[in-house]
C-alpha cells in the first residue's frame, strides 16, 4: 500500500463522486486550475492519493479481478447462470471503449444443448487439425491438455463485430481499419474481468473453422465472430494460467518486454525506476502469490 | 444489491483466497463434488453468493471501474507519473489473457517531448485526411474534437504485438490468426481499467499511418501497433463517453444487441427475462447516471 487507508466502513459505491466520497478530493470549478493532488498536496507528499483515485480497498479489487481472472476450460458446474448476474456481466462488455462509439459488437446467447453440440462438433473438427501441426515433443502435452467446455458450461456466448454498423467511414478506423475489431475484444475483456468479480468463469474457445462456427450458428459471413466464450459456476479458479502449470511456456519478465523512447532501446534496473520497480513487483507475485497493490 | 454485505469492515485483498476470505466457502477437497453455492445454499436461497464471488463492495469496485472508464482526450495534467503506479498498470496489462500463453506484448514507453512531437506529427497528417472523409453534417462535428492528448499527456505508451514471439504454431492461433492480436488489446483494456482505478486518464489514438507510426518509433514493420496510449493524471473523468455527450453517436440499447440460439433470432422482454433484466438495469442507469451493481 503505497497511501494509507482513508475511508475505514465505508464502502465506494459506483457512480458516487470520487471528489465527494474521498478525503482530500474537491470539484474543479470553471476557471479553476485543477491539480492532480488534493488541495495543499503535492508529489512532495506522496502519502496523499490522486484525485480521482480509488479508495485502496477498491483499487485492490480492481486488481484482484484483473490477476485472478482465469481461461477456463475444465471447472464449470451446471447451475443455472441468474439473469439479472448474465445480465449485469453483458452490460459490462456494453460499455467497453469502441472506435467512433460505433458499439459494433452483438451477443449470440447458446443455451440450447443442440445448438452447443453443434459448436462442439464444429471444434473438435479443427482441434483434431491443430494437433497435428505441433511439434511431436508439444503435441503430447497438447493432447491431455482440455481445451473447452462448451457442453459442460451452462450459458455460451458468441460476441461479434459487425463492420458496417455505423456505415462506412468511422471516427478513428479511417487508417486502422482493425480498430472495430479491437473494440469487441475490448467487450470481451470487460465482460470476463466482470464475470470473474460475480464467481462466474469464463472460457475463450478459438479453435473453429470461422464460416463453420458461422453456420453453426446462422452468422452471416460479413459479420466476424470475435470470441466463442463458455460461462458458468466453477469449482475452483486456478491459481495460474494452466498452460504455465503445464509447463507449456513461462510467464515472461516484464522489464524485458519494455522499451523506452524507440523500439530496441532498452534501459538497465539501475539506470530506469520503472524496470526497477517493476523486478520488485513480479519477485513479490513470484514468492507470495500474490499483488503487492 | 442482490445479496447482502458479508463482511463489514474487512478490506478483500488481492490473491486472498476468497473460499477462506468469505463466510460460507470452502476448499473443495479431491474426489469432493463442489458446488456453485455454499454448504446448505443453492439457487433455491438467493441471498447466498455465489463461492467465488467478491464481496458486494469489491464486485461494486470493478463495475465502478468499467463504467467510470474514460477515452481521455483533454483533460490530461502535466504532473508525472511515479513509477510504482506505472509499474502496476503496466503489470495489469501483462497478465490478460494471450492466446497460448504466448505475451505476444511489448511496451514503449515514451516521455521524451521530441518523440511525442514526431507521433503527434503523424497524427495531423493522418487526421487531416480523416477529416475530409466524412460527409459534411459529420465533418463540423469532426472539426471540433479533441482526439488526442499527446503532447499533453506526461506519458505515452505503445502496446504491440509480435507475431513470431513464440515460434510459427500457437496453441488457438491455429485457425483465428488474428488471436495474437486480441491477446494484445486485452493487455490494453486491462490497463486502462487499472489506471482508471489508480486515477490515470488513457487515451487510445488510432489516426496514424500504420508505418508512419512505426518509423516514428523505430518498430519494424512486422512487429504491429496494436494501441497508441496517451497516459497522465486529469483534471476530470466526463461522465459520458465524450462522442455521446457531442451528439456523434447515441448508446445502442443492449437488449437490442442481443440473439438467442441463432443470429437474428430475438426475444421480446416478456418471453424472456434476460432481455427484461437488461432493459431494467440501462434504464436505471440513464435515469441515475449510476450503476444498480
Amino acid at each position: 500500500m503505497h497511501w494509507p487507508l482513508t475511508r475505514v466502513g465505508k464502502a465506494h459505491r459506483p457512480g458516487e463522486s470520487e471528489s465527494e466520497d474521498r478525503p482530500g478530493g474537491k470539484k474543479g470549478l470553471p476557471g479553476q486550475a485543477a491539480a492532480a493532488f488534493p488541495e495543499g498536496e503535492s508529489m512532495e507528499n506522496p502519502g496523499a492519493p490522486p484525485a480521482h483515485a480509488f479508495s485502496d480497498a477498491d483499487r485492490s479489487a480492481v486488481y484482484q479481478a484483473i490477476f485472478s481472472r482465469r481461461d477456463v476450460r475444465g471447472q464449470f458446474l451446471p447451475d443455472p447462470v441468474p439473469d439479472d448476474v448474465l445480465g449485469r456481466v453483458l452490460l459490462a462488455a456494453h460499455h467497453a471503449p469502441s472506435v467512433g462509439f460505433m458499439q459494433p459488437w452483438n451477443f449470440l446467447i447458446v443455451r440450447a444443448p443442440i445448438v452447443k453440440q453443434r459448436v462442439h462438433d464444429v471444434f473438435c473438427t479443427a482441434n483434431a487439425e491443430a494437433e497435428r501441426m505441433f511439434p511431436d515433443e508439444k503435441r503430447a502435452i497438447y493432447s491431455h491438455l482440455k481445451l473447452q467446455g462448451i457442453v459442460d458450461s451452462p450459458v455460451n456466448l458468441c460476441v461479434t463485430c459487425d463492420r458496417s454498423r455505423s456505415g462506412p467511414v468511422v471516427l478513428g478506423r479511417t487508417h486502422m481499419p482493425a480498430m472495430d475489431l479491437y473494440s469487441s475484444v475490448c467487450a470481451v475483456q470487460n465482460l470476463w474481468l466482470a464475470a470473474r468479480a460475480e464467481g462466474l468463469g469464463v472460457g475463450w474457445v478459438s479453435i473453429f473453422h470461422q464460416q463453420a462456427l458461422q453456420d453453426a450458428l446462422g452468422i452471416p459471413h460479413d459479420i466476424v465472430p470475435i470470441a466463442y466464450l463458455c460461462v458458468g459456476w466453477v469449482s475452483h479458479f486456478n491459481d495460474r494460467p494452466e498452460l504455465e502449470k503445464a509447463g507449456w511456456l513461462p510467464r515472461l519478465a516484464l522489464a524485458d518486454l519494455l522499451y523506452y523512447e524507440q523500439w530496441g532501446e532498452t534501459r538497465p534496473a539501475q539506470a530506469e525506476p520503472l524496470s526497477a520497480a517493476l523486478t520488485d513487483l513480479q519477485t513479490a507475485i513470484h514468492q507470495q502469490g500474490t499483488f503487492p497493490a
